[in-house]
């Protein structure tokens, strides 16, 4: 199943099952109102949302409209929690040379994780606000689950069934005040901002073998102004989804609908190229002396989408997003 | 106004309320269900609430009910976020003490704030589970305001207009965990589970002149296990309610219904004792070689309860509750 959220004024947005091909999309509401209340209420509303979306591919629905992203909001407008790994030892590895940090202790057996904020997540054509040009605006290309209720203590075994959605993310980021943020303990704040989804949110059956092992094998293509930044596999996370639920949980239970993130996919073969500007200018200055690239400036574009290996766009739909200012 | 929120098997409850003495209290789910939904509205459930407020403290109320703390959720349930400083410089410098890290820098100028869960806060009596004893389960005693919309970017100054309520909370905190996540540079994830509320939030016209300089002028009186740990007071903050609101929005809009932390209430004064475990422990640490007070074991009570100076209860009522294993 495939879902989106149309904007209908309120805090949750609508409910919308999109076709298969993303040509056509139903409105769902009738079922449940909004994907947060379908992931409240998982299993009364999965089977017949799943109706609704065999009826819509099979063209019986006689209400479906044409699927429009530029209309949607992100899947989920706000969730209980968004709590984000860094499951890509490759960009933890080159985080540490960007920002000139020491290595972070069992960063290869425990995973670590930074809670952010989850009450303002844009849809994938909106327009996202900066005060400052100076703060280091950059974008993380992710992948991310969300799960049903998970209760506190879950092993990672147990976790793999609280998976329900997966969904394709661009952790905005700031590079400047990250930097300062990090030394101080008290983790990611300030350093970020809003975070942005692409239109569809899918059920883990839709990525057929490309979800494997707890994780999303399907390589991610980031542009900026039309140039590519990169295009590296989801399949290299040093951790599995359900790892990441579970170091999520350990201490506490998760409500349904909460999203955990995989970090910056990032791949070791160096061809892949980068899913955020911090790696790439990193990489510049270990091999050129100095970073090239500049940050994101006011008015940059940057698309973001999932490709299976051979080149077919994945279900997600693209992220498409300016940087704008807020003044 | 003083508001309760009341069990009614919806995410967010039902919102009460009560009346200037405790004694009573109306459901106002008529003008708004929520206190979210109410604070989504402020501007214009102001008033009608108000006249209830005011009805219930003349008597003329037709269907107030004996107010039962028992029955409380938190003020609020849920919240769009929940962002906790670190303002009382006296808890952070023995914190360093205490886990062995060294100063945070610039931390008497630029406050340090970190992103809390806020999907799954407790009421006043509610039991706290937790999965294991060893992970050195505390209490952090600590003041909060719940906020307006705040735009991004929003001055302190003009942060002070956008503070709608202010509530007592207890942070609670795995110690242990903690020691470990810090130096990690991502913050506090598991060492930071649920936080539990004081019944009651409050307008800030019910604090009177102990609302002052953007500061809660009040002693907090924590007991474990109805032995006295500390009373002190939160009018030693060094950076004000407005200031940390505008840390909080430097790069990001605020929702209406956002959570602002103080940070554990602790004062230079030792005879005012502690609003946590971790900071009487050091200090036992400093004075004796060694801690003397063990972290909190199953079974214990946390009792908390701000007062004002002269020694009457405070506006937000009592926390009272029992921690307790999952197992």
């Amino acid at each position: 199943m495939k879902f989106a959220t149309y904007d209908d004024g309120s805090t949750d947005g609508r409910l919308y099952v999109v076709s298969s091909d993303h040509a056509r999309a139903v409105d769902a509401s009738a079922i449940t109102p909004s994907l947060l209340s379908a992931l409240q209420n998982w299993r009364e509303v999965e089977a017949p949302l799943k109706r609704l979306s065999e009826d819509l591919d099979a063209n019986h629905s006689p209400v479906g409209v044409l699927f429009e992203p530029r209309l949607c909001l992100a899947p989920l407008p706000r969730a209980p929690q968004w709590c984000d790994g860094s499951a890509f030892l490759n960009h933890g590895r080159l985080m540490e040379r960007a920002f000139n940090t020491p290595p972070i202790p069992d960063f290869e057996t425990i995973p670590v994780m930074y809670q952010g904020a989850s009450d303002d997540f844009l849809g994938p054509c909106a327009d996202t606000p900066f005060v400052s040009e100076v703060d280091g605006i950059d974008f993380e290309g992710e992948f991310g689950v969300i799960v049903d209720e998970v209760p506190m203590g879950t092993s990672a075994q147990a976790a793999a069934n609280c998976i329900c959605l997966i969904v394709q993310i661009n952790d905005w980021s700031l590079r400047a005040i990250g930097a300062y943020e990090m030394p101080r303990g008290f983790g990611f704040l300030q350093a970020k901002p809003t975070t942005s989804f692409a239109p569809i949110a899918v059920t883990p059956d839709e990525l057929g073998s490309a979800w494997s092992d707890g994780r999303v094998a399907l390589n991610l293509h980031v542009a900026r102004n039309g140039e590519r930044v990169g295009s590296a596999s989801g399949a290299e996370m040093a951790f599995s989804f359900p790892d990441l639920i579970a170091h999520a949980a350990r201490t506490r239970r998760l409500r349904a609908g909460t999203v955990i993130g995989s970090g910056t996919v990032s791949n070791k073969d160096r061809a892949a190229g980068s899913s955020c500007l911090a790696e790439k200018r990193v990489i510049e200055k270990l091999d050129l002396g100095e970073a090239q690239t500049p940050f994101l400036k006011f008015g940059d574009r940057v698309e973001m989408e999932a490709r299976f290996a051979d080149g077919r766009p994945g279900p997600f739909g693209r992220i498409d997003q300016r940087v704008v200012g807020t003044r």
